[in-house]
């Protein structure tokens, strides 16, 4: 049987595109933080990151799926793979890719730095999962750890001898924060005892590393009920004594491994904490805080899963795209003649459609990925306060469908891949399957498509008087009338004017009920997430389309034909998510207008 | 860890509802055929089906995705609680339910046969899959089979002393069946010497029963090109003494298996025929007819496989409920006081229209296949010959629908039902993650969506100049009429009355276009089989809707509180049908008629 194992981890002209001709990061060298940097810079890690997401994490992306980790009661094997490949991201220093030059790190900017993060994504999702969570914890303690916590495990982690989790989800508890039970009871002489059970632990436990540092959220006796008691600890596997050598074992165990349906290369793990009445931790920032830091946190981890799903259905684009354009298979509906040589799958016009909607999902969700990063980039360093500002409230608006979108639409984008290969699509023998059991944890992790919907709705839209929403209308009326400019545009720029103002007139209907009714106003959030991922993502698709016809204009007669049918290639891209996609909002918005109660009078008994 | 991997495999009412109160069953009692059952009759064989699919099928369905058929070179082995669940089954008889009473079969009419099947499709897809097999093989072997080949393998079939298979795949052809190569060379004797590689092939070897009947499409050198030129050809593992006792071992061999994404307790085989040039078959009717007497099955073998994939639904759908009824969690956007109990799951609004949109989906798929199966006993012994024609003509339209619509949206209420569970769902502890495994497939085996999408378009509504649509917009006009006279119905009513006359244009449209331009008319063919796919399923929900509308007036005083709970569930997933999923079909239409060219016109290159 014939295999795509071997299928690329990028389109690198796509990244160059979104990069350079999309968002223009070069600009950001002019920029103090990153005046070292130039263009060749930044494509020299990414070229690292491609190299060593090629040779050291794509080859066991299936081996991993196969031979999940083991825990035979006392320690976790996992292949060595792994730490082969995980030694050589440390390797890179692209651990610490947006650190400051001081502390060794590379001080890139988050779009370049998110760039070369999704090439090990698309590599291997699962052994990639292991650097974004010791990134997300080494994030925390930088910013809210005391200096004591920052000598002991910052350094280390951003070197990877330590490795990172993030512990906050209960089996009592699951989403509810507000409902964790884990105490942390303070201890003479400053640190905490802590007592507990966390759940779904990704990274809980190994030995991957010298020592695996535990943030944890849990509740200080006394405190007030709910999220607003809940503290953040610094937890180590392994106690760090003051000289940053390794200590006793803390009383952290691993009661067991969760097995999942993907993402099998990563422990997910039930940890204890005091089961001995020796656990100890340290607290983090202000007591009460922990919530408020962690979610300090969320945005750019959210922007990770999306990224994630991005990769895993751009993968999945890309095997299904070498399948289709090898595979000889049938032939067209006209032609009845059996003699003549079956064509390429490619030529069938509902296997082009296939590839079409999944270059729209996993483009369009690679542009808005990049789009995100570019705004943390603006939030840290833009030219002004109004700039940073502005970028920090398109960022809390967007980071709902930054995180639901691609898990939505890339997951059907994996499922597409699998239906261009047919009976072997399904086959472990092949990699899409794979990608496509990977991707629906996507719709989970860091807050389920319910909670994103929530948050948007509930919050995000509604924040400020609206304030957020009116400036993400500026940035799309700046396309429409531009690709108003545009030949062959402008019924794009009709249609996402419409878009535009129904998302406006949904929430102006549904803000007062908000306040008198509001499990009637967020009966139906998730259409409303739906409707308005689909709007966002046909901006970012026409802002790729304008960029694109604007390249074929200026340069008609000089640019290679490669490029001219890159280009083309986006535009049809662009007209087909505007033709078969964004139309789906209508229906949408007008069930949201009409309070429809279909489901909150749907009575429990009468299931 | 709570497990619900006890889930109920179906809700009784439901099948009670939809065989006597919707599809009238009992009116089959009236026919000759079934002159001796009785509606409790009926029930018995249900009964017996429902014992056998819970302890035998149920409790192995896990184990047997988690150690699949193995295969060391010699023999296959499969875990012992599968062969005890297949000949706890050959025990009840049921493989010949619906066959003739002088064969030892049952005479059970084919919908109550197809319930009986649903039963164990839902406590365990892949050890059901051997029945399937085997009751379709016997299907082809009594109906175009010489008597020679009814007396050596009909009956052992008919007891599950044989198991039989459908050998049709080949690597270098799959769909493409006009490009198989496997070759059937006359001997002497008037056998055959068959020469070729399978794959794909369910079931094709196991220990599981005495011997394996292959029937295998196969040219016959010098015969016509294509398809025009296959034959249909009885191999069995084990040669057929006259007296029925095994002889010697035929000439086909497992190449080996093919390891799936989910339905992994069946053996999914590649098959050598003729290695040693010792492989000997039979040629089953006709030669160069092969593919029409495979065809004539395929009606029913498409329900089946639209069957599966609504009981995979729908059992994920129980456990999600069940779940959402147990599991607390969180509280009410508008209650922010943590020290209040967490709500049951169920209580959440966009967790009522996860279920609510699985109940509508895997009901909705459920009636549809059992009014197919209805369908089938029409045809077979309806009152009159005009009767039976259009039973014929009906089966014939929708059969694209029962494969493919079930096969796209009961995985996706799979795919809800793994959401409700939060992260457990995605986790094997639970059960809901393996029926999404598993109804990955019904997408592609039996005819992909791309070619039921091309069958319903190129073919099924055109032909006899539209007759098969106009006689269904018949029952969808009767239908309508009933709905307008009911209180609440008359939106629905006037909804479905827009789709049919949409679906009419849009057929109308493309007519001329499918005869000067047939790539630009099929070039959309998928978003058709969509629309009139959920055309028709809004269809069927009405009719539930009218029949449980109609019995809560007519017995407003009598019937107990329970049946009042579920008939208003089935008006309320009624209307939740008709608001939120009907209308999509709307763009669908547009773009059809538009004849747009949007996949068409993008070319190879520009991916």
């Amino acid at each position: 049987m014939p295999q795509t194992s071997d299928a690329p981890i990028i389109n690198p002209r796509d990244l160059e595109f979104q990069l350079f001709e999309v968002l223009d990061v070069e600009s950001l060298t002019q920029r103090e933080r990153h005046a070292e940097h130039t263009r060749e810079t930044f494509m020299a890690a990414l070229d690292t990151a491609h190299a060593v997401a090629t040779e050291k994490f794509a080859p066991h992306n299936r081996l991993s799926d196969e031979h999940e980790p083991q825990f035979d009661g006392r320690r976790v094997t996992i292949i060595p793979e792994v730490k082969h490949a995980l030694d050589a991201y440390s390797g890179t220093g692209l651990l610490a890719a947006s650190k400051d030059f001081e502390r060794g790190g590379m001080q890139l900017p988050s779009v370049v730095a998110n760039a070369c993060l999704s090439l090990f994504k698309s590599a291997n999702i699962a052994t990639s999962s292991y650097v974004m969570l010791t990134m997300a914890n080494a994030n925390v303690i930088e910013r809210f750890g005391t200096e004591s916590q920052k000598r002991k495990y910052l350094q280390p982690l951003l070197d990877g001898r330590f490795f990172g989790t993030m512990a906050l989800t209960e089996p009592q508890a699951g989403s509810s924060l507000s409902d964790i039970t884990t105490t942390a009871t303070p201890n003479a002489d400053g640190t905490y005892a802590l007592r507990g059970n966390k759940i779904f632990i990704s990274g809980g436990d190994h030995e991957l590393s010298d020592n695996i540092v535990h943030l944890v959220l849990a509740k200080i006796p006394g405190g007030p009920a709910g999220v607003k008691g809940i503290s953040l600890f610094t937890v180590p596997k392994h106690h760090v004594n003051d000289d940053g050598s390794l200590g006793a074992r803390n009383d952290v165990a691993l009661a067991g491994l969760i097995h999942k349906m993907g993402w099998r290369g990563t422990t997910s793990t039930m940890l204890s904490f005091g089961e001995n009445d020796a656990c100890i931790g340290e607290l983090v920032g202000e007591p009460h805080h922990g919530l408020a830091y962690m979610f300090h946190m969320m945005n750019e981890a959210r922007i990770g899963v999306g990224l994630g799903a991005v990769m895993l259905g751009y993968r999945g684009y890309l095997a299904s795209l070498d399948y289709a354009r090898e595979r000889p298979q049938g032939r067209h509906p006209t032609d009845k003649n059996p003699s003549t040589p079956q064509l390429r799958l490619i030529e069938h016009a509902d296997v082009r459609r296939m590839l079409l909607a999944q270059k729209a999902y996993v483009e369009g969700g690679y542009a808005l990925c990049l789009y995100a990063a570019r705004l943390v980039d603006e939030q840290n360093t833009g030219d002004s306060a109004e700039a940073r500002a502005d970028a920090a409230l398109l960022l809390d608006l967007l980071t709902p469908i930054v995180k639901s979108w691609p898990s939505q639409w890339c997951l059907e984008a994996n499922s597409l891949a699998i239906q261009i290969h047919g009976g072997y699509g399904y086959t472990r023998e092949y990699p899409v399957e794979q990608f496509y059991r990977d991707n629906r944890l996507n719709l989970i992790h860091e807050g389920t498509h319910g909670i994103q919907a929530l948050d948007l709705l509930g919050r995000k839209v509604m924040m400020k008087d609206g304030a957020a929403l009116a400036r993400f209308a500026k940035e799309m009326e700046s396309a429409i009338r531009e690709a108003r400019e545009i030949e062959g545009l402008s019924a794009c720029a009709d249609a996402l004017e419409r878009a535009s103002s129904e998302t406006i007139d949904t929430v102006a209907h549904l803000r007062p009920v908000l306040a008198r009714d509001t499990d009637l106003a967020l009966a139906n959030a998730n259409a409303f997430l739906e409707a308005f991922g689909h709007t966002v993502v046909a901006w970012i698709w026409l802002r790729q389309a304008i960029v694109a016809a604007r390249a074929l204009q200026n340069a008609a007669h000089a640019i290679s034909e490669a490029d001219r049918d890159f280009y083309r290639g986006k535009i049809q891209a662009c007209q087909w998510f505007f033709r078969w996609e964004l139309p789906r909002i209508h229906l949408q918005h007008a069930r949201l207008r009409g309070l429809d109660d279909t489901t909150l009078a749907m009575e429990a008994a009468w299931f």
